[in-house]
């Protein structure tokens, strides 16, 4: 079956440096295949971090631990295993992530509260914690600045590609960098959980700055992404900035030298959380969903997340017909407000239905050989205000139903 | 593919005849295959009726038009149509309802606003209006009291079987019969749209006490049923009540004599949302959930339904795979209080998981045979306090998949 991985970069990004971050990979057999399994990385002293965790209310160990640790704004280290996401192990799983923080703190000679730590994998067995505490010592000596390709790899559960974006921008003319990977193919993957995604800068920034930075763009990209609507115990976002760089302080938001920038960083994330779209697991279509004319960011949001996932949508979308009825039902199903005989339908930029009614004549052949393609649009006016958003998600296979029920756990 | 059908009705049950209650069906064309596809009911002219809407934002035509009608909780007829939904018809579709209530009071002689009009099917397409007006006089001649298989049959869309069930009970020792007649298989089947319930009786209720039982009853069945989690634009329940039997009067809804009656309607509600569930598109298990300990009953019941549509515990099932951690993530992901701490999972009764920890011992081999039986019965307990509710499901098939995609409109 073809898949969208053709849409993904056909092989890892040449990812930049980034000065201040060293990272290094190993395999402590946490996973069947006994591939690359836990990623530290070393960060400058002066690092400051922000990040964005899963909402869920049955966070994982390490997600309680960061939550904690991100109070304070600074990182010296993270720590991320795959294979076992530490979710729903009680008291054990709480003891087995402080200890994993000690030791990583230790080797590197820094504090615990400055230790991030993130897992990824089946949730509700308990971690094996000798072999990770056995390994820091030998990764924290292989630490190097260009292991970002591993890095990515370390990371992966069921992902069928490693994920990661770079780009250069600039705060007042000095340049800086953004690099960033992630994981995840499926909200939650078959026993195996998280969207993980970790963005590193050299640009000199405030733990405040950070904070906000990272929130606005999860907002805009990783939040904005659906594969089967399946929130993970462990989903984490860290942003961190080391400083190396020496820029102008720059202290609010607002500050039109951080433009550029804040753009950069909306189009790294973005580029990521699209890697883990065309990673959907069992997908071969790639489809944007813009809502305009809703009441507000918010609804409109909620609308086309409504249309992302619905079941009815996503297998339209797999067989390759253009059954916009399903998206009236996914709109009408949303729970927001909408004024039935204002809406307006676009699929590839076709408009197929005007102020609530089907239009009679329209350009089939066009609607037709777009759902043919890789990339579909689908384009909704509600037509009562201005609120916008824009959601990706992959179509609803077979290949999906198999991933998760015919591989046992 | 086997499917869970064989738990449905082996045939049509005997639907027992409603003093007061004639239908007929017939054939107009809107379905394809030319099968039945349209079916009046004429109601003694003292009927009681009450009804549940869909929640849609999108409602359909004829739905805008029973919202009106059931105001004054008076009811003559009833005329439903397969095969197209009249949603998303804009003006056109308002004036294609109007025009077939309109006759249906001509030719049996009563008042349009005692009409009640259901339609189910394709969505945003217009509704083909002759040939239904033209049926109606041979159909209002050929209205019978023994007709309900013919009239289940005429209301299917993607349906594999038609759906009755029906009882005797009595209030304040005077017997009385309820029958009903349902449709949907998938909460909105590809193209055809909606769940659709009818229910009769030949109590004598007053209207304000049909619309409270009605209502009552849906919550505890139709609204705790989920196939795929999508909500049509046309679903419509409506209870009639002839008053033929003559039994005592009774005004309030608490009045002990009801409490027989309240329970046959529960049950016959229940067994005809069950039967939905059986037919649901692909499905091949019967997935009962029940949350106990949650802050209230709307709580259980999110958390109850975060579970149900959940494709990852839906395709977990299909593969009789007893993954419990995405039962976990589902609870997780439900928006609800919950002390991670204190939950405890059951799966066909033997415990897996308790106060925030797997087990480490339980029987395996009973679970994994649960999980090959055709009933998988799911029970969660918060811990919290006393709020409970159950919902009903089916598994998530790859044949779901390619009835959805594959079979093109």
């Amino acid at each position: 079956m073809k898949t969208i991985s053709s849409m993904a970069p056909k092989k890892f990004p040449e990812v930049l440096r980034i000065d201040g971050v060293r990272l290094a990979a190993h395999s402590v057999g946490l996973k069947e295949e006994g591939s690359l399994d836990l990623l530290l990385v070393g960060l400058d002293e002066n690092t400051a971090v922000g990040g964005v965790l899963t909402q869920s209310s049955m966070p994982s160990a390490s997600v309680d631990f960061c939550r904690e640790n991100l109070r304070f704004g600074k990182a010296k280290a993270l720590i991320v295993n795959s294979g076992n996401a530490n979710a729903f192990t009680g008291p054990e799983g709480g003891v087995a992530v402080k200890r994993i923080a000690q030791k990583t703190a230790k080797v590197l000679s820094v504090e615990s509260a400055s230790v991030f730590v993130a897992s990824t994998g089946v949730i509700g067995e308990q971690l094996p914690v000798s072999p990770i505490l056995d390994a820091l010592l030998p990764l924290s000596k292989k630490l190097a600045e260009d292991s970002w390709h591993q890095a990515a790899r370390a990371i992966m559960t069921t992902d069928t590609f490693p994920k990661g974006a770079t780009c250069k921008t600039n705060i007042n003319g000095k340049e800086v960098r953004i690099s960033g990977i992630a994981k995840g193919s499926g909200m939650i993957a078959p026993n195996m959980a998280t969207m993980l995604a970790f963005i590193f800068t050299d640009a000199y920034l405030s733990p405040k700055l950070v904070q906000k930075m990272v929130s606005n763009s999860v907002a805009k990209s990783f939040n904005c992404i659906t594969v089967d609507s399946d929130t993970s115990t462990n989903d984490c976002v860290l942003f961190f900035a080391t400083g190396m760089v020496g820029n102008d302080e720059v202290t609010s938001i607002n500050d039109p030298f951080l433009k550029e920038f804040r753009r950069a960083l909306d189009l790294v994330c973005i580029e990521l959380a699209h890697q883990i779209v065309c990673d959907g697991e069992g997908a071969t279509k790639f489809i944007s969903i813009t809502v305009t004319g809703a009441v507000d960011f918010p609804a409109a949001r909620r609308i086309a997340f409504s249309i992302a996932n619905s079941p009815l949508v996503k297998t339209a979308v797999a067989g390759e017909d253009p059954n916009w009825g399903r998206i009236i039902m996914a709109i009408g199903k949303a729970g927001e407000q909408v004024a039935r005989d204002k809406i307006c339908v676009k699929l590839g930029g076709v408009e197929v239905a005007r102020n609530g009614s089907p239009i009679k004549k329209y350009d089939e052949v066009a609607v037709v050989n777009h759902f043919k393609g890789e990339k579909i649009d689908i384009d909704v006016d509600i037509g009562l205000a201005k609120g916008e958003a824009t959601v990706w998600t992959c179509d609803l296979t077979q290949s999906y139903v198999r991933i998760n029920a015919d591989y046992r756990s």
